[in-house]
């Protein structure tokens, strides 16, 4: 049995590697060496040659190298098989690490504090709140949602929930669907969008969503992290509500089109901080041991864990 | 019974407005308007004029306004009372918030990112640890100190701890002593100091002390992170350690003089992250709570808690 590593811009190496000396049977190649395609019943991919995996005529299970699968989902002919997203506890520590560090870090003001340094100016802002006084609420509470919800409130935020169905989340107020948006951002500080991009969250950080955002909480206005996808949000709209005090800042990992232009005015606006798409990456071994996992499950006729509803996209 | 406030560069009123609607039978006072000092049999503190409270004949308890009490026994003819700290969950609550947003801010290389955002650079730092690649040591594991190890814990760093004396935590690899630094320090990434300022601990962040920490992790360097007290550190060494790679990078809310004068090289460092000592703030409200609390027990018969051990100073 084969397996081909589709990996577009991140290097193959390590991959093929790693799932070559897991021990199990598994021919692994690297397109596009792909030998005889017939062979190929698996495939590892990361934004794969479009039309690519429509090539596969004996392909059944395919496996995203990272959380998101819409770098699959617009691919044109993918085959109907199993797509299997990657879930790793690895994962899932590196976004609460992110998701933990910004609200942090406009919590405790450093964009503020860096500016006072370049100045030497020796200045506490008056009116700190404690992290029990600021209300995080976090959209998307699939697995990495429901740790980062797990590691705020550790650190003392109150903390809510939205998503697309109900969730029960002990000790959080969990809101829901449409109709649950408008309560959960009235109620809202800092808001931390780990939402996957479908039909159904493309544009939704827009106007209309920010402008509900609370604003009488303990810091001088609301703040946005984004470190679920770029094409959730509507960076003309983010720049507009910054420069209008509708937004007083903004942590961004994920952009509408990456990498970042360098003619955005999001580099250069003072209240943002731009990560590269590096909240969280799937680390290499990991992704190999979860590849190789799964195919024994597979082989041994158990389900595959962690595959893609495609109606829901995600 | 009346209780004098003396807060030095604090505003007393809030301590005053709160202190008095507890709704004990407590006379507040504020300095210098003590009226007939015979009366004053407790003592609310920080930073008091020199000698001041010398001049209280029944004064039976001090409490400091906060969890130092270095402003207090540098004092000369300081009463020979109980000399009560400050201990309240909001104060660990906002130490451990500090703590942990600037291992993450080290660990996740935000000042590299933010000095790519200034040149509109979209790279990624390669090799980015995951928490878990990380060992985080903590010195000093009084109460700010155990809530600090207990949420690094939870966000997967690996933790150890540096006491005077032998400490046990669950999950931590506790150090002691002068005896336990050495293997303490060789096995730590990232530093963090809790230590509070007495004879011994005075100028212990040094260059010797910078030089025993690891060489091999997975950062560029050690990082050291002072929210303890200034007096703790020698500056001249944490620059001369930054300068020669000794040292990767510092986040530092405490100095060896404060506010940090204008000419200190710290402030235009590029690696340094400066604060203004505000790591913990104690809330007013709180104070005025826990030194009710303390008094209606003391008034009560009963053992004041947070004594200082005057020996140990802290």
């Amino acid at each position: 049995m084969a397996l081909l590593i589709a990996s577009g811009p991140i290097k193959p190496e390590p991959f093929a590697e790693g799932l070559s000396s897991m021990g199990n049977a598994l021919d692994v190649r690297v397109w596009p060496e792909t030998g005889d395609v017939t062979d190929i019943r698996y495939a590892l991919a990361w934004k794969p040659p479009e039309g690519m995996l429509a090539t596969l005529p004996n392909l059944e299970v395919i496996f995203s190298v990272g959380a998101g699968v819409d770098h699959l989902l617009t691919q044109s002919g993918l085959p109907d098989v199993p797509l299997v997203r990657f879930v790793d506890p690895n994962l899932t520590m590196r976004m609460s690490e992110y998701v933990c560090l910004h609200v942090l870090t406009h919590h405790r003001r450093m964009l503020d504090y860096a500016e006072n340094k370049k100045q030497k100016i020796w200045k506490e802002w008056e009116k700190q709140p404690a992290a029990n006084e600021l209300r995080v609420g976090v959209m998307g509470l699939g697995v990495l949602g429901l740790d980062a919800v797990e590691k705020l409130k550790i650190m003392g935020y109150q903390v809510a929930g939205w998503s697309r169905s109900q969730k029960q989340i002990n000790g959080v107020d969990c809101f829901a669907g449409e109709k649950g948006q408008k309560p959960f951002l009235a109620r809202t500080d800092i808001l931390v969008c780990l939402l996957p991009h479908t039909a159904g969250t493309e544009g939704m950080l827009n106007t209309e969503l920010i402008s509900g955002l609370a604003k009488d909480g303990p810091l001088p206005g609301p703040v946005l992290i984004n470190a679920g996808r770029g094409k959730v949000q509507v960076e003309a709209d983010i720049l507009d509500a910054l420069d209008s005090d509708t937004l007083w800042a903004a942590s961004l990992d994920v952009f509408e089109n990456e990498p970042l232009s360098a003619k955005s005015q999001l580099w250069a606006h003072p209240r943002v901080i731009i990560t590269p798409h590096n909240a969280s990456i799937s680390d290499d071994q990991a992704v190999c041991r979860y590849v190789a996992d799964q195919i024994a499950r597979y082989e041994n006729g158990d389900a595959l864990e962690n595959v893609v509803d495609l109606k829901q996209g995600y």
